[in-house]
Order: C-alpha cells, then sequence, then structure tokens
C-alpha cells in the first residue's frame, strides 16, 4: 500500500471560478478530503493591491467546505500567485494524496507539508525565520518520506510579513527587520528561502546573517519559492519531491535559470523526460507534461547579458508583472503550453535576474 | 563593383541617446551620408502617447542635420517602434548602404526604399491604400535590385491616420473608413500589410476589399511589417531582401510565427545559419546574429491553444505591451539576446495572434 | 406608521472586509431583514478585470446569508462601484426601511426598487431596453409612493451586457447592437440611463431612436446612475427621491454638472442644506451631510473649457480612473470628505463630460 | 525705469510643441532674450521613465538657441513638470523680465533667480545641500530686489540626484545618503525644500539634521517647489515674490494646504483677488487669474481626515499620479481652469499630504 499524488491542472475563467474543480469532485475524478494543496494562478498584478488571490481562496474555501470533514480545509496548502502577464492563463493546480495498491515501481512525486510555530514580527525576514523554516522543511521533507535533500525539487512557502500593528506590537521600527510592509514582503521571502537552502544543503549555515538576507545575492536556494502573504502569523511550508514511499506516474526534477533568458537550462530539464524536445516539447512531451513551477524577476543591476534592461525604470508597469510576462513567454515557448505557474519576487531564489524552475511529468 | 548591406545595432539609454551612433561615425565606422534607413526600439509605451518614439527621431536629426548634404536627412526612413516590455533592450539598427568592390558572392542582404504619394484621408485604411502601397513596394524591390518576391523577407511600412482634421477635411465621417483615430492606425496597418501581400503575391487580389480590411484575418503577409504615425501623408517602405547585385556577407530569412508560442517556427529559422542551436542560438551562432525583427499581438479569440489569455482584458496594461513582452521573452530565449526589433499591432500581418519574424546574420 | 430609510456610511479596509456592517447588526444599529440595498465604492480599476466589485458582493452574501430569511439576499440591490482614485476612500453606504411610528413630517428620503424582466441580447442598448427601464422606474417610484417625478433624485440603474455566447444565442452579429463587450456596457448603461429621461420625463420618446443611444449626447438624464454587469439578465432599478409617505430626517436634491470643472452646480447643491457653504461644508453642514453620489467622465471632446486634457490618450491609464479621481477631488474639495460615491461611464447620465450628482442630508 | 514681469500662459499639444511661443514671438509679445524662466506641464507620468520633460526642454532648446545671443540659452530657467492626471491641461508659462518706464506703484512681481555650486555627491539630501540652497535662495531674493523673507511667494528648485555612477565616484554606499537613485531624488527635493525653510526663517537652523530629512515631517516651507533632474549637478533656484523695484501689473500670493482636499486654504487665497469667489473664480476674477502653482503628494499615513485612501497601495498607478490628479481637481474645481502648475513629490513642501499654493495674477 504506497501513497500517490494526483495533480489536476484546471482552467479557470476569473478568480471565483471553481466550476472546473467542482466538476472534476462531481464526476468522482477528485476526492475532497484527499486534496493536499491548491496552487492557483490568478489574473491580477501580483503586487499589493492585488485582490484575486484572495478572492480565489475566498471561493475555493466557499465550495469546498461543505464538502470535507471540519477541520480539513485549514489542513490545505493554498497558495495563489497573482498575475499572468502576456499569454499566461489563470488556472489551479490541485494536489491529490490518495492511496494505491499499485505495484512498487521507481521513486514517484512526493508531497509533504508542515508549519512553524508563528513568528514573532522581529523575527519576520531575519536568521529566525531562516531557522523556522529550515525546521519545517525539514518535517515536509519527512511526512513526505524524503529521506535526501537531492530528492526534493520544489519547495513552496508561504510566509508572513510586517504591518504597521505588527511593528507597533513589536515595540517600534528598531525592533523589526524593516518597517515598510512591501520590503518585509520580500525579506520574509529571502529568508524563507535561504532557510530552505539551509535545509537542503545549499549554503552553509555560518554565511547566513540578517545582514545578508535581502542584500548578497549570491546566496540561494535552487529550489525555493516563496510569496508572502498578510493572513499568516507562521510560514506553510510544502515540499515536492521524489520519495520510493510513493506510486504512480508522476516524475519531478528542477533546473535553475541563470538569467531570465537562460532557455538551455530549461530545455535541459524538458529533454529530461521529452527525448523528441527541440525548441519546443514535442507532441509525445506535451502529452507527459504536467506543470511547471517556476520564478522570474527583473535582474537588479538592471542588465540582461551586458544590455540594458527597464523593467526597474518603469512607473507604469511592476518590474514583477515585466519579469513574469517575460519569462512566461520564453517558457511558454519552450512547453508549447501557456497554463505555467510562473510567479515573481525571487529574493533568493535562484541567482539575481534567474530563478528556479521545477517540471512535473507523466512517466510511461 | 556592387552594393553592400552595413548594420549598426547599438545600444541607448534613452530616445536621446545617439551616442552611440556618433561615437561610430567618430571612428569612421559609419558614413553619415550611406546612412539608408534607421529602426530605433524605444522604451515608451508603443500606445498613443508614447513621446519617446518622436523624441528619438527629434534627437537623430538633431544629431545627424550638421553630417550630412542638406535634403539627405528625409531620404533617411527613420522607423521607431515603442514599447521594450520585460527584457527587452532599447537599441537602434542603423542601415547603411555602401559600394564594395568585393569579388561577387552568393545573394547578399539589399535594401531598397519608395514612396507613395499623399493618400487622401478617403484613402486611409481601404483598398485604394493597399494598392498603392502594393506600387511603393514593387518599386523598393527594384530600387533593391530583387526581382523575385520570394527573395523578400522583410517589409517595413510607416503610413498615415486619420486625425480630426483629416476626417474634417475628407467631408466628414461617411468619406472615412473610421472616425477613430486609435482604429485609423489599425486599419492602415492592415492595409500596408496587405498591400505587401498583394506586390508578393501572398494574397489573391479579387479577396480584398475594403470590408475585409480589419475583419478577415485570413488574409495576412509574412512578410510585412507596419506602423502607423501621424507625422504622414504619404507610405514609406523599406524593403530587405536578397539580391546578387548586393555583396559582402549579411543575409536575411524570414519565419511565420502561427501564434505567439510558435518557438518552432523560429527556431527553423535561426538553425538556418547556426547548425548548432537547440533551444537557444549557440555561442557561435550568436557570433553571427545582427538582428531580429518581429511581430506580436494577442489573438482575438482571447485564447492561445485553447488556454484562455488574459490581455484582452486587462484595462491596467495594453494588450500589445503584453504581446510585446511575452514574445519578446520567447524570442530572447531563443537568440540568447534582449536586443531584438519586437513591435506590436499586427492586423494582417502574420496570422491573427502570431507574426512575421525576420533574422539577419552574418555569413561565415 | 410610516416609512423610514436609514443610511449607513461604513468604511471598508478592502473589498472583503464587512466587519463594519456586521459590528452595526451586532449592535442592533442595522436590522439586516430591512436592509434593501448596499452601494460600495471599491478599489479596483472600474474596468474589465476590476475583480473587487464580485469580490465586495460575495463577501457581503456570506455575511449575510445566515442573517436573513431564505430568499430576502436576493432582494437586496447590490451595487458596487469600481475605482477610488485619487484620495476616494472605499465604503459601503447600506440603505436599511424601517416601519415608524414618528410624527408626520416634510417629505422624507424614499428608497423603491423593481427590475425588468430578462432582456434578450437584441434588446441590450436599444430603444427596448429604454423601455423597459422606463416602465420599471415608473414601477419603482410607485414602490417608494413618489408620484411625482421632479421628487425623484437619483435613479440607480444595474443592467445586463453583451459576451461573445449572448451574441451567439440572439442569432450573431447582425442581431445585436455591437459584438464588443465593453461596448455594450457602454451601450447598455446609455439605453437605461434614457430609459430614465424617459420616465423622468427628461427627454420626449420620439427623440429616442437605436441610433441615437450612444451617439447623441445631447439627450441625457441629470438624475441616472447606471452600470453593467455581466451576471445579470435584467435591470435593477432603484429609485431614491422625496416622498410624505416616509418619514425621519434624510433628504436628498440633485443638481448636473455641466462639466468636469463645475464646482458651482454642486456648491448650489450643498449651500441647500448647509447655508455656512463656502468652498466647502461647514463643520455644521459636515455634520448633516451623509452621502453624495455623482458620475464622471472625460468629455469626448477632448477639452474642458477649450483646454486640452490628456485622458482620452492615455494608454496607461484609463480615461474612467482619471476622469473619477479628477471630479473626485473636486467634489472631496467641496464636501471635505472623501468618502464619496463617485462612479464612471456616464453616457446619457448627464451631459458630455459632465454628471448628475446627488447629495444626502440629515434634517436639523 | 523699474523691471516688470510678464507672464504668459500657453497650450501646447504635446511636450515638442512650442508653437504657441514661437508664434508670440512671431508677433512681438515675447522678447526671446527677455525670458528668464519658462515652466512646464508635460503630459508623461511624472515617474522616473517619463520622458516628456527631456523632450519639452530639448524642443524649447532647438526653437530658442537661434533667436538668443549664445550662452543665454543657460540661463533661462526651465523647469518641467510631468503629469497632467485627470483633466489637468499641458501648457507653457514662459517668465519674461522687461525693463518698463511704468509710473511707480505697489509692489509687483518680481523674479530672481541664482545656482549654488555643484554637489558633490555626499553632500545630496543632507544639511549641506540645504545651506547651499538657503545661500542661492538669498541670492535669488537680492537679485530679485526683495528685501523681507515675508514677500516671497514661490521658490521653486530644480537640484541634482544620487545615481549609481555618482555613488560609486562618491566611494561607495557609505559615502551617501542613500544609493537608491529615486530614493536620492526625494531627500534632494526635501533638503532644498528645507533649504528654502531656512532661508525664509520658517525652520530654526539647529533642528535641521540629516536624519530629519526625508523623516521628520513636522519641518516644512510653505513655499517651496523642488523637482530633481538627473542632469543637474547644482540646485537652480527661482524665487517669485512682491518688489517695489518691480512695476507692473502681476501680483502674487501663497496659501498652504493642511491637507488634499483643504479647498478653504485656496479659496481663501483667490478670494484675495475676487471678492466675488464662491466656490470657484468668478468670471471677473478669472479673467485676473493668471496662474496656479501647487504640489500635492499622498499623505503618509494613509488616511485624509481619517477616512482611507489607496494611493499608497495602488500597484498600478503610481501616488504621485493619483495625487496630482485629485488635488488638480479640487485646485480646477476653485480655479474654473485646468491651465494649473499641480506637480508631485512634496517632501518638506507643505504639511505631510498637504502642500503649497501659490497664484499669481493681474491687478485691476
Amino acid at each position: 500500500m504506497a501513497r500517490e499524488t494526483r495533480i489536476h491542472r484546471l482552467s479557470m475563467s476569473g478568480p471565483e471560478d471553481v466550476s472546473a474543480i467542482l466538476a472534476r469532485i462531481g464526476r468522482g475524478e477528485i476526492a475532497p478530503a484527499a486534496i493536499r494543496a491548491i496552487l492557483g494562478k490568478t489574473e491580477g498584478n501580483g503586487c499589493v493591491n492585488d485582490f484575486t488571490r484572495g478572492y480565489a481562496v475566498a471561493s475555493l474555501k466557499a465550495a469546498l467546505a461543505p464538502l470535507v470533514p471540519p477541520g480539513a480545509l485549514d489542513r490545505i496548502s493554498m497558495v495563489m500567485s497573482g498575475g499572468t502577464e502576456g499569454g499566461l492563463s489563470p488556472h489551479w493546480l490541485v494536489f491529490e494524496e490518495i492511496a494505491t495498491d499499485a505495484p512498487a515501481g521507481p521513486p514517484a512525486l512526493a508531497i509533504g507539508v508542515a508549519r512553524t510555530r508563528a513568528l514573532a514580527p522581529a523575527e519576520i525576514g531575519r536568521v529566525a525565520q531562516a531557522e523556522l523554516v529550515r525546521e519545517a522543511t525539514l518535517e515536509a521533507m519527512a511526512e513526505a518520506g524524503i529521506a535526501d535533500t537531492a530528492a526534493v525539487h520544489y519547495v513552496q512557502v508561504k510566509c508572513p510579513l510586517l504591518t504597521a500593528e505588527r511593528v507597533a506590537h513589536a515595540g517600534g521600527p528598531s525592533a523589526v527587520a524593516t518597517t515598510s510592509m512591501i520590503k518585509s514582503m520580500g525579506l520574509s521571502r529571502g529568508a524563507s528561502a535561504l532557510g530552505i537552502a539551509l535545509a537542503l544543503g545549499e549554503i552553509e549555515p555560518q554565511v547566513l546573517t540578517d545582514a545578508a538576507i535581502g542584500d548578497d545575492w549570491s546566496l540561494w536556494s535552487g529550489r525555493a519559492s516563496c510569496s508572502a502573504g498578510v493572513e499568516l502569523e507562521d510560514c506553510e511550508v510544502a515540499v515536492l519531491g521524489l520519495s520510493d514511499a510513493w506510486s504512480g506516474p508522476l516524475r519531478i526534477a528542477h533546473g535553475v535559470m541563470a538569467d531570465a533568458i537562460d532557455a538551455p537550462a530549461v530545455a535541459d530539464l524538458l529533454a529530461g523526460f521529452d527525448p523528441a524536445f527541440r525548441a519546443q516539447l514535442s507532441p509525445a512531451g506535451r502529452d507527459r507534461f504536467v506543470a511547471l513551477l517556476a520564478k522570474a524577476e527583473a535582474s537588479t543591476a538592471g542588465t540582461i547579458r551586458g544590455a540594458r534592461h527597464t523593467m526597474l525604470d518603469d512607473s507604469d508597469i511592476s518590474s514583477t508583472r515585466h519579469a513574469r510576462g517575460f519569462v512566461g513567454g520564453m517558457l511558454a515557448g519552450l512547453t508549447g503550453t501557456t497554463e505555467l505557474f510562473v510567479s515573481g519576487g525571487a529574493e533568493h531564489q535562484g541567482p539575481d535576474g534567474g530563478g528556479p524552475c521545477a517540471a512535473i511529468w507523466r512517466e510511461g
């Protein structure tokens, strides 16, 4: 008796549209109680005043509440990433864990979830947060039955941020890493990413200082994807990797884009399951393709391979929107689909201007 | 004694920055009197209130006026395309025509320019305009020494639009194709593109009616790139192709993207001069790469390969900006550079949602 | 035994924040069953991809559903207007109708609601819609106990729009007023406004033709406020006016702004209940002030009193956002508060570039 | 023989349109050599990537260069403020100084200009800059023949900012006030404003510390209007006030808006020359009105008179654009015109969320 992950990639016509999920539930193809996580790519601006994320979560909760046992709803990790710039397409990724009596096979896609304790405001964006995320990552790995850090290919963290009230509660500006809400989002994402890097052995503990967070971009995780949300006080960690405690056809691997136009890194990743890949997944490869999860951001240097970009100087469009659309275009060209989970805000998640990229596919 | 095209791809730090051009002139690498055309990718929004195009042209004219004979300035075709969304990089493409006594070789990059007479407002966006552009395209081909339409790979047209004054002058709304300035830009670009299609034999004359312009997207040219500008009354046509009257190392070819994520079409184009191409130009291929000129737009159906896009519903960012950034990301991934001439507004320029793409490279 | 309107102007921290309403209900200051209408000014862009309106309605419904009898929720008119540009402040306006045994006084604020039948797609944006809205306006007046059209000061209509499916269902493009979703919103708002104008005797029936809707801006209502929503098939009409069947301290009056800077028209309106008004409501006037409901839009001529405005040429910010912020600033200066219900899209609602403006206040 | 200021308020159809100025020169109504300053309100976003300012200055210089003696062009202060949000109208304000033999009258509008030495990068945004601006303000007053600080009503400063190169040249991050270009603009404007406040006796020297700049918003000048520009290394100061060394009909006065909706403060200012003012300048008042120069910004507290505003949370539109349009609407309502010089970025220029406002009018 093994565990098995099932993934449903389902389109939405807006953040309130959960009809595709309910239809699969209605047909018995999704068991509500088996849902472990739902990722959503929604069509807001992905910045401060993006209400599509909250609306999507509220819509999911309202739809699922009558269908799951009391308390179960809160155990489903729901991570919404705003922003479908360019041709990116709004969609849900529903992760189920089911029990299977399929014969044992090679290591299959495993999912594990854990949470830290509530963070004190003074801990947010600092080494203390990274430490807590490190522990929760290891817990989530254990929960997923993944022993080897090399078998971890994607770690999603939702983490808290600093608000005016939290700063006041902490004892004022001198007690916290920053008083800027938007800056605290970046620091919190960065601290979470470095916590993942610690857990996965991507950085040494001694290099990690409060000052390095949000500053020393040479430190990063190639498997982290972090988002900050005002509704949390703790950090919620979901680990995706390969484990022989899990069965079924799904597999995962990852690559790291060195910059915003690092198509070869992604091509290598895709060619891993599509030998016929050339500039785009072959028809056979596209049949096996399940999901791509990537981070995108504008390089802080203001250049890509020496040529100036204008993302950081554009006062009409946020650089995160530019970066998602641009990297999204490259990834859509490579995969041949626009339902991709490309999110912004990649502090310490891959190198400056680049980002991690994980692919999930179906074997045989 | 043959003709030879030289191309200089030069970065700019803003629309007023012509320093890189002046530096080359100062070093004798550009002869001002030899300049036939300057294309510029500037960092505005590419829409109605984009002043970077006019500012760039004014800057070019102010800089070049003292360096060329009287009257010569007006014979240089200057086409600015606004919008460097995502990681696209602002740059100039300076086209020179020089005389060379290099030994005859295979057909090389040729450039020819022609102009129509001034259009009456009632002709704009209609078959009459297409007819005029057809003639000018054939003239420009002749001027370039290109006899075979198959040897034409890129035709740039700058065309006029309708303003309130022009509508009034024409005798009012009933006399013109539209009274909307923004709509007239699309119709003018579309009529120009269909004029090119006529000249190149891509469509039959009998299918072209006033009603089809801006409506029947099954009619298109795979080599047209058109932009409308308020400052013109005539259409300015620049043809790029291959001709054995021209010498030198530069070559050109084109492909047509069937949709916004048609990486394979571009890969085929690039592999034509870079046998080592896989997901991106190889280092050797990048050395030989000179320029990529492409059109991008949001599909009117609101979907890409069946998945919904949100470009046409976004009231914060124009769909043309979304499309340029997204397709630009794919093209930058494929070429390994962000200095690409990607422009929007692709009516009848390639299929709906796709667009033409021309590459220029240096032979061995 | 008379009827009495109570209004609660309550701030919100986001479209999901109904806490202020629930708090009043908790303290017995609002009786859920007495709620007739809720207007909300939410902080989206007020354009196509504004999800704050739907999110606000979903939040209201989720909060009120357990508190009202079955079916009652659908009888509450909920009208959300997106866009708090400039310093405008997101807020709710909750309208209750209660029974009172207060002694009869002068005519007081009355509210009446009515709905048309479902519209056929072919009727949307045409005289047929105006006719239906005319009837519903008269019904809502009757329901409110208002006999004299001069006693009507504000009519809010929510009306349907055309979608691709509705167009198809109607038999294709030739059967409907337009195939453009965004254009159909304007035509539907305009037809509704002219229906109100018919009901209130502001225009003569014979001047109203399909061709005049969305074109002849000399036809307008000075009391109409219309918004189009994809979720409706019928039109929902709420009338506010004065009636001696109603009691209590609330009063209403209206004015019409001739253009976007017609401060004197609004000053006259405010001075009607604040004799000490000069450039702004006096402290006493502000105490009595309850709500201001106004429409704003960019003049189609592109000028305000002869000076060019840039709202229609700005491809970065929609003209409706510009107009709301600008007129909102003038109205906030005049009232001394930023919780104002200023909405955009004012076709046939006041003269071109101007708009209706209604004030509600509390008598001594 | 006295000095006299003449002001020409002239509309523009775009940043390149200097035709109205040239027309007045052609008719002998403007003497090019008499031009002391040109203020321009241009239609860009007023933020980092606003090229309308540079384009306007380039257009002015190209047009005036042939008309003034060598060197004279550089002595004309040209200050462009980007952003005509809402209904604000792009226009020029040309200030001439002419010699007149008009009989002596009451103190009239005087203009004086001065420049600081070039600032070291380490001085920018610090007390050192304020000191230099204080001196230059006093010099400009002297040049204008204004002895009494109470007679100064408007001080325009153009000041430098920090770029990456300047930071590097200064010896790196530890040597400068900030490494962020956008932040340095605010600090430079703020330091300039506090320099003006020092000169005018609005603050005491001992309260001014480096730490207070950009932080202690209780310190401000009610007559400062500062803008930062990348093209300068020094600060350019233009003082407007009243002096009995000047003659002619022009007068100036100022008020301070306590917040973004402080209509009464502006009404008091306007009523000073228009006794018939009520909610808007009377026709007679409008005839005498010449110019209004004001600052606008979003209050850092996120509220206006206790009600939340959304300007600081809007990731689609910069808060400076929101504030200009909103305050612009109020000022346009009060004056009855939209050709107003409303600019953003009001650090230490008026109280937090409010701003200085100066009016110029024509006597009798």
